[in-house]
């Protein structure tokens, strides 16, 4: 039995303690939160019981800790797992200052405890079955990269202010698809954008659109446009060329409903968000993690993946303050 | 807490369980099944304990039974079930006899016990989408239905042998969603078939394609098309024309890759059968069982959709049998 | 250089002109109509000459004869222009009466003239290409076929009084799909159907939706499905099942323009009738006519076919009729 | 009657030929072309003249002139053509040196001929319509555009050596389509790109994938990612996103067959190339090209719309070379 320890009984806390709870072998023992309600609803549900950090960090059974908590609490978290040796799932970003996250994934590899981050993306059925197609030689070697990456909506400004910003709150997942399906790493960055739908945001010294391309060392190009409020919803599609075709990920709907009216031919929209459409993800994401902790599986990415991905949103961010282009 | 028998501890028995697990206030208590390894197997896994029809019947605690064992055992056991005032949920067919379905239907009614019986398909996100959407008047009153209902490969001669042939066994369902969508009875039916694939099935004395045409009492149509072996897969779609327009009921697919190659471009297959593309459906449908009996919701199918569905089965076989059209 | 006499200027008679004019070594020499009008004004812009009847079936200069005119004028000039060995074109149907249609054929037969009819369709580049692929064996032999097949609209009242019934003037062309996606012939016709969209139809004796059922003497089987007012426009498609796969016949749209509103995903109606729909249709139907009479194809189909499909239709209007199975 | 002198008679000459002579009241009266085989054969099938230019500019009875020659006649040809006072058809670029266009725009406002560049695009229909649509206002201020643009195959290098490269060559085309959709100009331009399929073009000076952004002076942005060679086709879509929604424009196929087999669902590829991609576009661009001098229309473009594009993609060609942001 793996006996698991969960920071954040928010929205996303409550998805993985729901997934974790339907692998065998895993029992969720504490919950951790600043909001007793919360912690204790959640613990309730499951079972578990509501802790402090430090009963939670100092319990021996405890092999495993997930990591919900808000953004600003994740190197301290992850630091204090990897001194207690506990196995390490993490929500991104690692942290919002690049050098910290680099000390977190020294200590981790101090420790030399598995820390996964939650690129959540990577487990979805359509992504992986088309990186499973690259790996596989269908299009021959992936030689560009076109990712839409939009919203439906932008969050509170409240929220955007503590986010780090755009490229690390929202592109840091697209930065972490550009690694993963090109498998390779950036030369250049360059990043623009603009403020387009809430002057509020622009305020708050942030945008809501970008248009941002990576070069990489092998000469490999990749584009990515996102925005913040797409009008029609999540929009979440990639495509990938190689010499031999390309590989196109399309959105997930939630019924295959088609109506056809006198005016046209109408499909359903994209699922509403990230909740329902990466369900399916975050559930493969807890299973790959605790099949790591089993033995039954390789960690297929580490806390590196994490830093690396921060530091495209960083050279980003500087690209697009700087409007220059940034050689890495 | 609602305690539950279980009979038939096999595939579809399984689903239920696990599905049946997912409810609040829900508990398997027992499992009945003549493979007494299968029954045990199950029942471990659910912490539920084997035992026999009479123990299952026999005890107070258990407020309903749930039917998945095989078709020859679902009248008795509906009878002794509605005897003993337990809430029933059986699978299609109610039994391979009009006759007896009546029997069964008769005795449910007079106990006053719910009877669900499994056309789970209703429960299916697009096919109830889409009835909603009937419903709430997109197309106008609903004129024409085409049924596509094509299976990825034909069972075994032998389970075809003792399966009713192919109007009992596979178009039950596609009858039931004719009820359903045109929420209209049938004054005639017209089938005819052949054997396309496989000689044995046609020395079994059944066929394994299928065209039936059925005009309802308000001068309605329906064409149902059916096939055992689909080389490309399970082929689950309908459309529904109304005076305002058209809806159409599409296959799901596993993912939304899609490649681009030299030669075409392609998009996966459908889901490869009835317990992957239903996979929802029997979930929502077990939890529509669970809602009734816990008094949050109204049973939306009785048994005698189950004995409907049967009687139109009945006269497309004859209608095959005897080339002609069957008045009803 | 072909000379051409062309019956009937109105709006088929224009585009058979205008595809008529493109061919090379083609001239149109008269233009026959009993509206003046029309026969001047199309005789005007394609630099032909007004004429009746007996002066174009007299003039030994002209070799070919394109007949558009009304469906009750066109027995008589097949019967003419056979006697004049006059290679002859002639719009569907040969005639309402299958014994007429008959003799026709014999006349045809008998002088030993191309007698091509107006089953445009088969020209259609979508059609002829999934033709073209079964030929090639991509689905194996052809087992089932299922048609599609409604107007945006019904005709004026008038029309469908003269029309011969909607099995005689709508479904022609899906039975001569049947014949040639199948190449089959049939034993037995089932036909039914309603008056779902007009009284006045129904006053008419006639009816604006049905459903027929094909089988063929090697059993496959075949379903057509069609309606003359589709809210959503004009729908011509088709399936053919074989042992190794499908092969789908979609609709054509004006442009692929995609709409993704706050509501839903939205796409083009498909072309809007069947002058738009099978534009391409028309002109290689002519080219292949002229063609054959050029030397450089085997024709394709002939008055045969003509009357294969109208022995259908009067197989589904007495099926129809008198509710029962009609055996061929 | 509108007289037009063609120089250029190859492939594209022949199609404005063809199309040209399908408007009315217009006549190809001369064809100029140093190949004279190729001269003589066009001039013979359009019953035109072989001429030298000077007979042509010389000549009061012309008109209109459409230049389809090799891109280093055009600017000289324009030139003398406003000094005729002959309207202009050219097709793209203008020239290659910026400089030389922007003359020939200043020749064309003095001599106060129409004068159209041959941006075929604008013409398609499904171009065309969303367009429209945009304009109508479905979905508010367009605010981003992504365009994808793939050749099918590379030009042989010595094509390549003379074509000013990619960007004058091939994303000419997508600069327009950007100031035309998006309607508004340029601040700033970042282009960077890779040599991916043949190292000759490397070896030429040039690169086969590029992946270009363009901000706006309103905040807006733009992607364009553009590959020489994708092996599944010529590949032209384009989307835009305003704060009400998007609109995409798809590719177009060649038919609508679909096989469903035991591997995948399988469409066309889209249309071949440019010639049956835009065979609509090509006819409808000339066809408004002789609707402005029969005033029946206003010119929808101007040599201007050339110079843009052609200052848009000498920017690219800086930005690539020099690996920065060019600010215009």
């Amino acid at each position: 039995m793996i006996d698991v320890a969960l920071f954040g009984a928010g929205r996303i806390g409550s998805i993985h303690a729901g997934n974790g709870a339907r692998q065998p072998g895993v029992r969720l023992h504490y919950v951790v939160d600043v909001d007793a309600t919360a912690a204790q609803a959640l613990a309730r549900q499951h079972g578990a019981q509501v802790a402090d950090a430090e009963r939670a960090f100092g319990d021996p059974a405890i092999a495993a800790v997930v990591i919900a908590s808000s953004t600003d609490t994740h190197a301290d978290l992850i630091l204090r797992a990897a001194k207690a040796k506990k196995a390490i799932f993490c929500e991104k970003p690692v942290d919002l200052s690049l050098e910290r996250a680099r000390v977190c994934a020294e200590a981790v590899r101090a420790a030399g405890v598995p820390c996964m981050i939650g690129f959540q993306r990577r487990y979805d059925p359509t992504f992986a079955s088309l990186k499973a197609r690259i790996d596989d030689g269908e299009i021959g070697e992936p030689e560009m990269l076109v990712v839409t990456s939009r919203d439906p909506g932008a969050p509170p400004v409240d929220y955007i202010r503590r986010s780090g910003g755009i490229f690390k709150d929202m592109l840091i997942h697209d930065f972490d698809i550009f690694r993963w399906i090109l498998a390779d790493e950036a030369v250049s960055v360059y990043a623009t954008g603009s403020c387009l739908t809430d002057p509020a945001i622009e305020g708050a010294g942030d945008i809501d659109a970008t248009a941002v391309t990576i070069r990489t060392r092998r000469g490999r190009l990749a584009q990515i446009n996102t925005i913040r409020r797409a009008a029609y919803g999540y929009d979440q599609r990639f495509e990938v060329i190689g010499a031999k075709g390309m590989l196109q990920a399309g959105n997930h709907r939630p019924t295959e409903v088609v109506l056809w009216s006198s005016g046209a031919i109408t499909a359903d929209k994209p699922e509403h968000f990230f909740l329902e459409r990466y369900r399916a993800a975050y559930a493969a994401e807890m299973g790959h993690f605790f099949d790591v902790l089993g033995g039954r599986a390789k960690p297929r990415t580490s806390i590196d993946d994490g830093v690396a991905a921060l530091a495209l949103a960083e050279a980003a961010t500087t690209s697009w303050r700087e409007k220059r282009v940034i050689e890495l």
